[in-house]
This record gives structure tokens, sequence and C-alpha cells, in this order.
């Protein structure tokens, strides 16, 4: 113990390595405050010193974790006693900003809301866009493949990637930052790691995809009365408002009235609609989108569509409509669920779902949102009892999702809570294929050891 | 071989099998019109049949050649004496389009312009256009990722796949047909056959992702006197025309000159600007799209960024625009390259391309054109003389590209014409890695061999 401890210090220096007392000060992730039990932390300045790192590990057969900004929701950043975690936190520069190729190269603890708000005042914008913003580092949004608000019009992490830089558990530097979006030249190694949670290597430095920062911004939170009509509605503005349609975020009855309860977030609407969506469109000109948007919703509502709508009038009122759906505090504790499906069987999944855990586990009963357009619904389960109770919630709502062809992670990844899980979505040949691929990449099984399979 | 054919016919019937007279009068390639040679070519019926088709060629060490549309351009497709050519021809079904999930189904050999074309009448798009539209096959995009003229707002095929069937070279089936955008459930494995050309397994069918049919089309043929304005002009639409902006196509002025001289396509525009930009908007708001798209233009004028423009009044007129930049059998034959590089970068290395040409490989010349927003530039060498000419002018071509950052290859492939150089672009730890993965999928060697690396 006292070897790696002077051997880590040598390669990072006093200030590069927390251990002991220090170490115990830190919680073990956003989630679980508990404090932190690994043999050290390290934190590199430099891709050398990660490399550095990985490499006397790898000689040692030294199990890492990886960290970056400690908010995944699937425990794959919790460190055992055995374990070292490599903190990317010290790599969190922002190298260089072309507004030219429209790139933005990153160190991987960068912290993802720090990247917008260098971006803005040169009228760029780094679409990827989640809760987690404050805190939650790029790194981490490539090792998670992150999803978040913006997916309809950006994509998820994976197509806002240009070029990536990993260090293997080897201490192998793979560098293919290229700025350039067409470079078919082989096989294109970089998405091997976006999305496969650090188990294949450590992400070092990233170049990102930027855009112009849109010049206007127009939102409403509508009601609607079956889920038909939201899927109609989403179909219709998909087309009207193509291209710059940034969001599309449903909320079922239950979500609605739970945070927006007495002394709880005001309600832009009446609390008794089936349904309620957050729509957002971001435009270029200025003179007429704000006109066209409230002219779509018009339609929609002269047609019988929409019950009842409030287009945000200010950055004052948006805010009123953000927060109920990013704030949910009034609901929790509960079970939280990120699953994808056909965006047709949503609604029959939902009362499938709320009828069987009502039934098999009495009073348990969910609560449902999420980004449709993605195929992409959060759930939470309540009432929050104990582990028991949490893991027959799992069987009934997984089990009811493999009949609708649903997938046991959107965005959140599998990390360690998911993993049960997984053979729901991957065949027998499939997850022998990522064993044997993890067999190539860390033959050791040292790098961020039983995330996605045991 | 008499063993060989009756046991392929066993497995695809008569009607399945092509040899011998009848596969001779097939020729090599779109490319290459010298008979194909092959042992035989298999055309299966299923995906079923494809598994069944690479078992027994797996079993008898039998090297296996894929082949969609023949349309690639680095002889990814053509098949030696030693071969069995696997051909996805007859797996031409569009399967399903689903305008709720907006996702088409279709088996690997539908040719791309018969999806559009099953499309529209739906209000619907597959974005993915290219030239070879009317032979290239979707199986055949994915296999190359493929970029095309529509990249800049859709993204490359990688972008658009949301499911993927695979057979491996040992039969085994690899199924992950799911049509949500959002599927974070351990390694992407899709990602692994987008783009590696056929070396990893063979695509059976696909789910793509759809968009809806823009309502309103403005095309412009514009032109500038510097590529300073070029660069301007492209980041000024990209902010104007966001999420509209689907085409800037950009032509140096001697391909304008190769293709609109006496006798061949009609000019749009005079002959004697420095740079040709194309420049396509698509969008959904029939009322405002033209108005503000001949707006933007003029503004562009009044600021001097454009010297001249036509704006396309009727499909015909677009139709005259497109054919300068589509059609350039006038400049033929030459030594055709794909490449891409940072924007800022290109017009440097056009002039100094063309400077070294010239001095070193006398009266040798490049012609350029390409996709720029993309970073990918196409470029022909003239004159059309040997293959020991073709490798000088590939040496110097490659060269100077190395000194701009630049890719050999943006959209195309490695195939087996650019092997030798895609070392320039990927480092000996990455083609380390790329063999090491082709080990894990095809540890003998039997599928596409040769192509990529050798």
């Amino acid at each position: 113990m006292h070897a790696l401890i002077s051997e880590l210090t040598e390669l990072v220096g006093e200030s590069g390595l927390v251990s002991d007392a220090a170490l115990a000060e830190r919680a073990t992730s956003y989630w679980n405050s508990d404090p932190t039990t690994a043999r050290a932390l390290v934190k590199p300045a430099s891709t050398q010193e990660v490399s550095a790192i990985l490499k006397y590990c790898h000689d040692h057969d030294q199990t890492v974790v990886v960290q970056g900004g400690l908010t995944g929701v699937v425990a794959g950043c919790e460190a055992s006693e055995a374990d070292v975690i490599v903190s990317l936190e010290r790599m969190n520069q922002i190298e260089e900003i072309d507004d030219i190729e429209n790139v933005a190269t990153v160190q991987a603890g960068v912290i993802l809301q720090n990247l917008h708000e260098a971006l803005e005042p040169k009228g760029l914008l780094f679409p990827l866009d989640l809760g987690a913003r404050g805190s939650c580092t790029v790194g981490g949004n490539v090792a998670t493949n992150a999803g978040g608000i913006n997916v309809l019009r950006y994509g998820m992490m994976r197509n806002l990637v240009l070029g990536l830089e990993v260090v293997l558990m080897d201490g192998t530097v793979l560098s293919s930052m290229y700025p350039m979006l067409k470079n078919n030249t082989g096989y294109d190694l970089k998405q091997l790691f976006i999305g496969s949670e650090g188990t294949l290597g450590v992400v070092t430095r990233i170049m990102v995809r930027l855009f112009p920062q849109p010049t206007s911004r127009q939102s409403a939170m509508v009601a609607l009365d079956s889920f038909d009509k939201v899927m109609t509605l989403l179909n219709r503005l998909q087309g009207e408002l193509a291209g710059t349609l940034s969001a599309f975020e449903v909320m079922w009855q239950n979500y609605y009235e739970g945070v927006t309860g007495e002394g709880q977030h005001r309600p832009p609407l009446a609390r008794d609609y089936p349904f309620y969506t957050i729509i957002e469109a971001e435009g270029f000109d200025e003179a007429n989108d704000a006109a066209r948007f409230e002219r779509l919703l018009e339609n929609a509502f002269e047609d019988g569509l929409v019950s009842d709508a409030v287009i945000a009038q200010s950055e004052r009122e948006r805010q009123d409509v953000w927060i109920v759906r990013e704030e949910f505090d009034p609901i929790l504790p509960a079970y939280l669920y990120d699953v994808s499906l056909p965006i047709k069987h949503m609604n029959d999944y939902a009362v499938e779902l709320d009828q069987r855990l009502r039934s098999e586990l009495a009073g348990t009963y969910p609560v449902v949102f999420g980004h449709i357009a993605d195929g992409n619904l959060h759930i939470f389960v309540l009432p929050y009892k104990n582990d028991e109770h949490h893991h027959a919630a799992d069987q009934v709502l997984y089990e009811t999702l493999a009949k609708y062809g649903g997938s046991v992670s959107a965005e959140h990844g599998i990390g360690i809570e998911k993993r049960a899980w997984l053979s729901m979505n991957r065949s027998e040949d499939e997850l022998m294929l990522m064993r044997n691929l993890k067999q190539v990449l860390d033959p050791k099984h040292l790098l961020n050891p039983g995330r996605v399979f045991a």
C-alpha cells in the first residue's frame, strides 16, 4: 500500500494524490454520500500522466475506477476498497474553440456548463444539455454516450464527437484528434469508446462539433387529452418546425400533479389534463419565428389537438415552464428508471405498468415523463421502501417493458445497477462479442471492473 | 470446385447461383468492365441463407467477397478467382415503413433510390443521397458509412442507422433491430460494422431514421471572388439557415470551366469567377422560405460577399444548377480523390497541390470541388496517363495533404486502392487494434480479404 502511494505520487506529484482522511471526505457519488473508499485517488494533469498511471496499475494488476462528475445514475463511478480512482478533475482545460471549423477541443474533465458558457459570447453552441450540466464532464458524456434534452435536434453525444484521444489500460495512447466530419479511414475506433462506460479505455481529450447559437427561442407548455393527440402533435411539429424543434417533453398527469402540489412549483396550466408537453423551438429568424410558432399552436388548438397552452413571453416564464420538468424533488424519493421503447407503445406500457404495479405490489405506482420523440421515458416508481421492494419493482417494470420491445437503458447506461437486465436486450452472441472486445482492450479486466457486465 | 457449386446450390437453389459463362457476363464493377472472376456468385434471399453460406465457407476456408451496387470507388467489391461472391441483390425488400416512429426497415440489397421513391408519397424522407443513388444499396451505404450531399444537415450513414442485423463469417446472426434513437445497453456493437467495409460481418437488414419530407426548397448558384468569402458565406448561412441549409457545394474555377466548355453543360453564371457554390435549403414554411432565402443572398451580395448569383425559379432551373456539380464527364478521364481536411486549409492545399503537381509532374494539375462544409474535397488529377503517373500523383497529393492534417478518405473508404495510405492517418497502435478486431470477428481472414488492410 505504501509503495502504491509513493509510486503514484511520483507520477502525479503531491498535489495530484488524495488518500486516507482527505479521500474519506469525498462522497462516493452524487447519489451516495458515504465516504469514498479506495486505495487512493489520483488526479492526473495530462494525458501523459494518465498513461503513466494506467501503465503502472496494469503492470501491478491494480484495478482502476475512472471518475468524471459523479452524477451518473447507475453507480458506474463508485469505487471499492481495492480500487485506485483516476479522477479527470484537473484535466479541465478548454484547449481551443475554432469558430471557422466549428470545433472545440477540450480535456475530458471540462464541466459541460463551463463549455457552454465559454461558447456563448462567441455565438456558438455545444448542444448536449442535461440536468447535471453543472457537474458532469465532457469526458463522462463521451464515456456514457449522454443524451439529454436536445437529442431530438442534435443527436446524442456519439453524434457530436469528431476527434477523440483515449488511453488504454496498458498505457497506450490512441489519438484520433481529427476535426473533420468525414473521415472513413479504416475502422472508426473512437466509436468503441463512446458509450462503453470507461471499460475499454479512459477518454482524455475530445474534439466536439459546435453549432451556431440560435437567435430566437420559443417555449410553450401544452395540455392534451389523449396520447394519440400527443403523437399526432409531435409528428405534425416535427414537420412544421423541422430543423428548429429542439425539445418535446411529455409529462403524464400524475407527474404534473406531483410536482405542482401545494407549496411546490406553480402550475403553468390547470392540473387535471391527462398529458402535458413542453415544446421548444430554437431558430434564426427573429422577425418571424415567434409569430409562426404561435400560429402553429393556434392551428393545433383549432383542430382540437391541444386542450390548453401557454407560450412563455419572457425568460422568467420559460423558467416557470421548465422547472416543472427539471426539478422533480417533490416526487422523490422514488426508484428511478430510464427506458426506451417505440413511441406508439408508450401509453399502453404506462397503463399496463400502472395496473401491474398496483395489483402485484400493493400501493406501488409509476410516475411517467420523458423525451418521447427520442423514444425515451423516465419513470419514478413509488413509494420508496427498501431493496426488496425495489427489486420487485424492477422485475415488474422490465418484464412489462420486454413485451413492448423496449430497452432497459435509454441514456443512463448499464453501470453496475442494470447489469442483471442487460441480457433482456442483448443476445448471448452479442454479450460474447462484448466480452471479446473487453478481452482485446483490457485483458486483465482492471479498468472499471464489473461495469456493464460482471 | 464441383462440390462447392453443388453445396452452394443446395443452400440457395438453382436460381440463387451464378457461375461459369453467366458469371463472366457480369462486369467486375461499375468502374471495371472486365468479366467478373470468382468461383461462384451466390444470391441469398434471406438472412438464414446468408448465414448458411458464410458458415459453409467458414468451415471450408473459402474466402468471400460481398457485393452491393458495385459503385464503390476503392475496388472493395472486386473479387479474385479464388473468391465466392455473396451478392445481396435478391434481398431487396422494404419490409416496413413506420410513419409513427419514422423508421424504415429494409433488407440490405434495397437500392437507395427505391427507398426514396417508396417514401415520397408518404411525405417522408430518408436523407442519405449521393450520385450513385440509382445503383448503390442501403447495405453498401452502411458498410461504407456513406456520405453524400446531405451530410451537412443529416449526418453520414452512421447517424441514420437505428437497428442493424449482421451475419458474422462463422454464420452467427447478430441482430440488434431496435427502432429507438436512444439505447445505451452495453457496447453499441452495430458501430463496429458501420464503415468497416464488410470486413467484420455482412449487413443483412437495417432500420433507418426517417424525416419529414420538406415542403419548400430553394436552390442557388453563387459566384465568389475569394475562398475567404466562401468560408464567411458558409458560416453566415449555417447560422441564418440553420436547420434548413442542406447543401453547400463548392467548385473551384477550373472545375466549373471544365464542365461548362463548348458543347458541355450550359453555365448558369459567367465562367471567370474564382469560386462557385451551390446552396440549397429545404424548409417547411412555404409562405416565407423563398423570400427569406432571396433576402439572405441579397444581403450577402450587398455586403460584397457574393459577386453574382442565380436562384432557381423552377425544377428545370434547379437541374441546370445541379448538373454542373453532378455530371462531370467532360473532365474525365482523371484520377479521382476523396479527402477531408480542415476548411480553413482547403484553398492553401489546393494552391500548393496545383503548384507541386505542375512542377513535379510536368503538365499535371488538379481540379477541385466538394462538400466543403463537411471538410470534404473531391479532386480530379489530370491528365489521365498510366499507373506510374497515377502513383506519382498519389504521392504528391497525399504528401501535401499530410501537411494540412488531412484524411486520405473522407467518404469513399479504404478498400483495396487506398490501403497504402491508411498509415498516414492511423498510428501503428490504431492499426494494431483494427487487426485485433478483425481477428476477433473473422479469425481466418476469409471475409472481404485484403480490404482496409492487407
